[in-house]
């Protein structure tokens, strides 16, 4: 019998469906990507991923022989068994995508949440390689989060596991959250909460911020104009980072990780980001975990598919 | 060769050290204590044990053979391997109790903290059996905290997974925790933070209260005075009640337990302690996991006699 070397990563997203042939010891063979078809509620979805890889095994002359399986990244909650509890934004229900998926390829297929098989990949093959416990914040359009433990992701009972971006900082917080709490992680540090945060210190006190004459503000605008020194955008990035120290502190308290990664499209301004949270994250730490590093994610967009393939392993 | 069912639960505290002969299907054999030794450094104390252990063993007629080892519970952080990283309370610094204590007794020996392992003790014998997630609140003197994910304890890469009672819950404290840090729960939620908040509230506040007649304020008489209607007791009760609560959020947050569960002294006032958590915490925790258990621990002092042996099975 012939030894399975070769497996796939997909990572679902709203309006791409990111796609990695690996092979066992993490090499990437070959990725791409397909358009996300959310026609008939999500239905399209699995069947066009069965199809691609499907193609793609004829084209690189592999067999179900060679497969050890398919590791898939959802956005939304999965649960231990692959179960997906309801993902609004691909129009999907609560059904086991590992069982479905899994007839359609007659092979393996594990499942998780999108950020939490993120930090699996990180540690298969990004910054966190070589330790076995280890917390990924991803700082997007919203927060995603995945915490590593023995090597595993903390999935949690209901799929909640690592969903630091919706611990309530700010008791006082009148707005809400898309959760509907007030006063969430996400609200403050997620790309869209430091726009949010921007124009809220822009009408009260930003007449003369560099922020005033931008059109299209952004988390990357807003970081750009704090290096220069802007007192409203230095204000919104002290904000984030000061959230995040918090909450890095609270992840602290509770799992104690080797290390911390950053990763997402914010985290891409590098260090001044790094250095804001850890300015914090050392004030507010229990004493015994003031010293965890905090690092930057290195596989980018990536990781999803890494961490996809990883969970098979 | 004989089957080995019987292990030892040890539960090293400050003044009193608890002993438990079990056998592996968790069915407590015989308890009792000794006294704590902290003389020279508290090197008297593994001794002490292993010549306790071995006595007991010829007065059971148990040999090595019929001993599947030794489980301790220290108050201290122990990592992994079951080195100790300094117990103040003993005078013990650096050093490996499960090496040491397994040279004494010839067997097998397992080390972990003993808030961590009382998390254990439930999850086998108590209100968490059937449960592989849990975390274990013990309202105390202080605050001790274990987490269980996939029925082990989450230790932390520096024996700090689980320190709930140091997680920096208010930023505008001035007063210092035992710990060093202003504002951890522990100063608002143990038996002596809630006496020290009663201070505060009867000096500001409190000329009617029905504490003020109370010579040794506890957090016993302020529940029950609160139980009475005392506005300064009940002002204690619902800080407490809305720490715990926010803080177990965060929690649920970040590992998504199955279930908590509340024990140590303060818990003995019973359904007023729970409820008031309860209350806080469906109002804070993020909408997947609002409705997870809060329920009262049902092992008592025994947690962790129980938790120190299931760490070997």
């Amino acid at each position: 019998m012939k030894e399975k070397i070769y497996l796939f990563g997909v990572d679902i997203g709203g309006t791409s469906i990111k796609i990695g042939l690996f092979k066992n010891d993490g090499q990437l063979v070959e990725k791409w990507e397909i358009p996300t078809n959310k026609i008939n509620n999500g239905n399209e979805i699995l069947k066009d991923i069965a199809k691609e890889l499907k193609s793609k095994m004829v084209e690189k002359d592999l067999t179900t022989e060679d497969m050890i399986g398919v590791g898939v990244g959802v956005p939304g909650p999965v649960d231990e068994n692959g179960v997906v509890h309801c993902c609004v934004n691909l129009g999907w229900g609560v059904f086991s995508i590992a069982d479905f998926l899994s007839k359609l390829m007659n092979m393996p297929v594990k499942a998780g949440n999108d950020a939490n098989v993120a930090a699996l990949g990180e540690m298969w093959r990004g910054r966190g390689k070589g330790y076995s416990s280890l917390v990924l914040i991803t700082l997007g359009t919203g927060i995603g989060s995945g915490v590593i433990v023995d090597g595993k992701i903390v999935t949690g009972d209901n799929g909640s596991g690592g969903e630091i971006g919706h611990i309530t900082i700010n008791l006082n917080e009148k707005e809400s959250c898309n959760c509907g709490k007030q006063g969430c992680v996400e609200q403050y540090a997620s790309a869209t909460g430091m726009v949010k945060m921007a124009k809220k210190i822009l009408e009260k006190e930003g007449a003369n911020s560099s922020l005033i004459a931008k059109k299209n503000l952004t988390a990357k605008i807003i970081i750009e104009e704090a290096k220069k020194g802007d007192a409203a955008a230095c204000e919104v990035v002290e904000l984030m980072g000061k959230t995040l120290g918090i909450a890095l502190g609270y992840v602290a308290c509770i799992v104690n990780p080797q290390i911390f990664l950053i990763g997402g499209g914010v985290s891409k301004a590098g260090d001044i980001v790094l250095e804001v949270i850890e300015k914090y994250y050392r004030m507010y730490a229990f004493h015994a975990t003031k010293n965890t590093p905090i690092k930057l994610a290195t596989l980018g967009n990536d990781a999803g598919i890494y961490g996809a393939a990883r969970q098979l392993l």
